[in-house]
């Protein structure tokens, strides 16, 4: 999508060098800055420091992790470490460990000498496909807008949390695709971008990247939704996902479930626009049984941004002695979640739809 | 309560010169900074700014106001408009036109020689029935709170929003009251405490105060509370209340209504401690009718807090060319709330028992 009116995508290989570039999303929206993996340990550096973020970004990262890796040594031995290394650095996003397996199911007959360039091929591969699917999530989701729009005939107002936009995918994103459809064909729209606390990816991220794109949106902190739902200033909320179970249960960023039960009490479509790559199928009941990361306390009792000079400055929100826990993910349950929004179409949240989503 | 060991109010008369006190808590938890009001413009700067907030707390400052602006000018019309510039700085909490409609009911018949002295004298009163209502409100909740350690034979977790402590009232406070008298009690507790964007009074003075009285709590963004819910580590929640409706229909810190409406969806009790000064006996539906303040975008752009070496240092979080809106409060219906803790006891949040509280 664009920034300052050029189109950037999160990863890619340089043309010049193919070497793997990414943006460093931790200095959004203050720098721009564009960082080099070289190593498995900078790609294991960038997913767990969320330098990328974002599940469809983190599986397209960890593909190309995998490449880097088997450049430095193609050996089976040293692949299925680098594999079990890139797959602890982030413990909730299940498309880690799908990019991953996917890899080293696909290897398994490659001879040595042709295993870094057929990961390559892969990890590419794996980008194309994200792309693709987060375009025809916009499509889809897309027409949920249109609907409302047909009905309204003026500005449509869509809630987000965190961020599901490009930034955390290749390009489009999942959350954001629809809007970003929605703006191309001419559609108003207004976006209420959650802060989305402790790291504030929607007022860092989201509001960038809707700037970038000029589209109008208003940023407000993450106790505001429930109110502007009551006053009827919401038409529908779309959010990403982390994981997605197979009862429809779905794992996004921490105080997502809270936006679901203001949506379902004030009769506000809640969709969840989730890639097939975000689907555990392993996984029925969402709550018992995905793993909720918790991370560095400093995240809750710190925090960034720039001083007059536009200098980045981190400073300390809490008194003194005093402990924070800092849970990064929850889980909405099913019947919180109007539909889905797939590459394969809108579905419902729940398990015969989702298993239909398999082949 | 305690600061530093040593017992401190919110507002006080000097007893040295007779002067009113408060503490600025713009600058807690980091500077311990006090004020004096002197005229009736300090006293509107210190409602409006927030060097004082809490509705208990904006009650009993507005009623010292009238006695400053009294010192001033005594006439009927300079207190009248005293009253009209009160009034005006605050919108939502209905204990500031509590208290001025008070003081000018009781005043209709007093010479003008005595006016300051008597309206002195009602405010010492406003101030010593609040202190007064919050022990009793701090009481009957110790009830709730031993109910739970009795079944439950080990540590209470509460979760609170904003601050509803001491600092929002003179001593005690409304939420953190039975918080309080149950660490006196000896009862094992831990809380939850908000942080409460945008103004981070979780953060910066529940946790403060909690610290100060030596009860272990730990730090949240306001995204946690619904998993914490959902993962039972949360017994019951306690809030306090702005305004409270005839319905029972509570109006507090914004993202009230999002930990409720979690609190039901898992069974965990949600309590609001509402001084009998918080109910607007005219008001029925509090979503439709009370007027929710709109407050200054910049407390959503921006953040404050401590550098490296404990100097304070206001940042941006924001976009460049980004906007903000920041509503102060929301509205949680009565159908949420379990039981309204009162200095009267612990009522239903329904019309029949809120009018049962008015003799």
């Amino acid at each position: 999508m664009l920034v300052n009116d050029s189109h950037l995508t999160t990863i890619w290989v340089d043309e010049t060098d193919q070497e793997i570039k990414i943006i460093d999303q931790r200095l959004l929206p203050h720098e721009l800055s564009i960082v080099t993996l070289s190593t498995v340990k900078d790609v294991e550096f960038a997913i767990r420091e969320m330098q990328v973020r974002g599940a469809p970004l983190i599986g397209v990262t960890a593909a190309f992790g995998m490449y880097v890796a088997a450049l430095e040594d193609s050996s089976i031995e040293f692949l299925n470490k680098a594999a079990d290394f890139l797959i602890e650095s982030r413990p909730t996003a299940v498309n880690l460990s799908w990019a991953i397996k996917k890899i080293k199911l696909e290897i398994s007959n490659i001879d040595q000498q042709n295993r870094a360039e057929h990961i390559f091929n892969i990890a590419k591969k794996i980008r194309e496909e994200d792309i693709s699917a987060c375009s025809k999530i916009g499509d889809y989701g897309f027409e949920l807008i249109k609907n409302v729009y047909d009905k309204k005939n003026s500005t449509v107002n869509i809630l987000t949390h965190c961020n599901a936009g490009w930034l955390a995918a290749v390009d489009w994103g999942t959350a954001l695709a629809p809007i970003f459809k929605a703006k191309k064909n001419k559609i108003p729209i207004h976006v209420w971008v959650d802060e989305t606390r402790p790291r504030n990816q929607g007022f860092n991220l989201t509001a960038w990247e809707l700037i970038n794109e000029n589209i109008d949106c208003s940023l407000i902190v993450d106790n505001v939704g429930g109110h502007l739902m009551q006053h009827d200033q919401v038409d529908m909320c779309i959010v990403g996902t982390d994981r997605t179970a197979l009862s429809g249960d779905v794992c996004n960023k921490i105080g997502t479930y809270l936006k679901a039960l203001a949506a379902y009490d004030n009769n506000v479509p809640f969709y969840v626009s989730a890639p097939i790559s975000s689907i555990d199928f392993n996984i029925r009941d969402g709550i018992s049984e995905i793993p909720i990361e918790k991370r560095d306390p400093k995240e809750v009792s710190s925090i960034w941004g720039v001083d007059k000079n536009k200098n980045i400055k981190t400073i300390s929100i809490v008194p003194e002695k005093s402990k924070s826990i800092n849970y990064a993910f929850d889980v909405t349950p099913s019947k919180y979640i109007s539909k889905l929004i797939t590459e394969k179409g809108v579905v419902d949240a729940n398990e015969i739809s989702i298993k239909g989503l398999k082949d």
